[in-house]
């Protein structure tokens, strides 16, 4: 088994968005992402999101999507919009390994701090997330708007 | 009486700062600003993050704090970190108009929504939201990492 994490490159993006609706079913959301493929690649481009994955064997079976954030409470830091490994794929060190590199890179842009939600249901999440002693804040919602309809 | 919506300059930040200072306290966290005035400027040269502020009569009063982010399931959005208006100088109209400069800019910037959070606790800020037809999600924890120690 080989399992290899590396910064994604524009050949991923298709594979990256796959598992980024894999992920949206699984939080019950099904119909939840409405980016097309051509949309991912331009920001992708511009640098509005870093994404690395997670390759076994050759196939990408997991990613992680993150980019730089502002708190005016600490300063740069670096926010993980989103993070998956397919579920047949799981309890193999996968995730681990990519959240890990996430730190790793985050830490070697000089950010203060990491930051990124959990879905309050999602148990499994949560007890990987408390063996890195994350610090949960339960008390925000979040709010949006948006300009091209629901 | 004059109200001034206008993007901050760098000779704007020292006020900017003393702002989310202002915002820290009204949230119970007096302590919670921990990134310098040096820092600020830093970032805010580099470029992550956008300002505007309120001029009352020449005065800085109020402020907005902004940035891109990247959403998985919609694309380029605008997230609005800190947005505040001294008490004293409340129902004045200056919120409404900041708050609509951050929207007018995430239109002209492409942005396909906007977001933001606020208190579960904080019912003034959640009627000002419930104006524009704001869509909450109350189901996720914010998570984070220290670098630097609490």
């Amino acid at each position: 088994m080989s399992i290899q994490i590396r910064k994604a490159q524009a050949k991923d993006i298709k594979a990256v968005r796959d598992l980024v609706h894999e992920l949206a079913v699984y939080e019950n959301e099904p119909d939840a992402l409405k980016a097309d493929l051509n949309h991912y690649h331009e920001q992708f481009k511009a640098g509005l999101f870093n994404c690395m994955v997670a390759e076994l064997n050759g196939e990408i079976v997991g990613m992680t999507i993150y980019y730089l954030r502002f708190s005016t409470w600490r300063g740069k830091m670096m926010h993980l919009e989103d993070f998956y490994v397919q579920d047949k794929h799981r309890r193999k060190g996968i995730g681990q390994k990519l959240f890990e590199a996430f730190i790793e890179d985050s830490k070697s842009q000089e950010c203060k701090m990491v930051i990124w939600q959990v879905l309050e249901w999602n148990d499994l999440a949560v007890g990987f997330y408390d063996k890195y002693n994350a610090i949960y804040d339960k008390e925000w919602w979040n709010c949006k708007l948006f300009f091209d309809g629901e």
